[in-house]
């Protein structure tokens, strides 16, 4: 099965952003090779980005905060403990404990600096272009991945806290068989909906299109033949499934 | 020893920047990882970058006919007969045969359309935003690298002809053992070098920051302490193997 998710409101797409760069951090972050241990340099740029303009962190503690009362009130309601409340406590003390705006500890980080004035140009981030980054390449790849470790440390409890804030989403959802007639379906939304997964077999040959708001959301499948050129929208009926998660 | 490598041309800059983006392309290649995958395909995007506004392509053509041209001196002057021209041919050859600009086979490619209008947003690239990149992300990783493998190889044979190029530059050098009084250096350039070297031994402690122009060049070492702070200029003389490459 191949699940495509939306999200549907800003702060789940931020989220399921930080979530993938996070991911794809700590991969490379894993291999020896200096060549992952420069991919991973470039991870957590797109990282300090994404937290450049916004203030991630209270967003993911505002978020923790919404969904502890919402645990709270399923504890009420059902008399079920489980361990969400405690596991979403532990996330909020760890961030209230990151000291001001996430990425503020590169900000005025001299080797980071150099990095940030030439990462827009395509392949600006080199040895021979900011020297710096050379010295630091060459040090033992352990020591490499000791910085990256230490100078992603902040970002990775943020995403890990957003990534279980996201399980509990992915958790909590209406499941339905539905057919897409000609390839299109269309849907209002009754409650406020945080995240939709379109769940399609494998090798189905085709793709949606998904265009939603916060009321409705439509989808158009399409027929994938050659990626170079553009799908068609399937003439067949399309039968997938839907899931509608909110916590 | 660390090589801090210098270009003295902007065409050297352009060269190197292209031998690195596909060095690191091909690493992630290697890899049966759909992470690896992602990264090899967003360091494809880098490349189509590079070369979208400027005719690389041509560029590495005629810097293929002026080496060729300094070898056939250097065979005439020295009746040494080497295997450089016939592999300078070889690069030519294939470069002759790629279909005009480098890049053009992905400008109007509807997948690669569709990841350059996200590249520049952080942690744009993933398949939430562009549901076609986890359609494609979901096939086989064999189906995925052999696309990779595919949509590079015009950037690659011109990569691997600019190697080539450098390689030829980084082999004929002018070798000097020098110091730099007090952290500082400075020569004036009487021939047209391309590249620069310096040479400095493991655990110096210290990298150049290297200003070059065509006539002349400076160098300043600096003790690195803290990647976080700004380094100071050595105090000490700082001596350092300086090579001047052309060819």
């Amino acid at each position: 099965m191949i699940i495509y998710e939306q999200p549907l409101h800003e702060k789940i797409r931020l989220f399921l952003r930080l979530e993938l760069l996070a991911k794809r951090f700590r991969h490379h972050l894993a291999s020896d090779s200096r060549t992952d241990v420069l991919s991973a340099l470039t991870l957590l740029l797109e990282l300090y980005n994404l937290s450049a303009r916004i203030d991630l962190k209270s967003d993911v503690i505002k978020e923790i905060d919404r969904t502890s009362q919402s645990v709270r009130r399923v504890i009420a309601e059902t008399g079920e403990q489980d361990t969400a409340l405690e596991k979403l406590t532990d996330h909020s003390n760890l961030l209230y404990q990151l000291r001001g705006p996430l990425g503020q500890h590169l900000r005025s980080h001299t080797f980071f600096s150099s990095l940030r004035q030439r990462a827009s140009l395509p392949g600006g981030i080199n040895g021979f272009d900011i020297s710096l980054l050379n010295f630091w390449l060459e040090k033992e790849v352990s020591a490499c991945k000791a910085d990256l470790q230490r100078w992603s440390g902040p970002y990775m409890q943020t995403a890990d806290a957003a990534s279980y804030l996201l399980s509990l989403v992915r958790n909590y959802c209406d499941g339905n068989e539905h057919v897409a007639k000609a390839g299109f379906f269309q849907l209002s939304l009754k409650a406020p909906y945080q995240l939709l997964q379109v769940i399609l077999p494998d090798n189905a040959g085709l793709y949606p299109e998904i265009s939603a708001g916060k009321q409705r959301f439509s989808l158009r499948f399409v027929e994938m033949d050659l990626l170079a050129d553009r799908g068609k929208q399937a003439a067949d009926n399309v039968p997938f499934r839907l899931k509608l998660c909110a916590f």
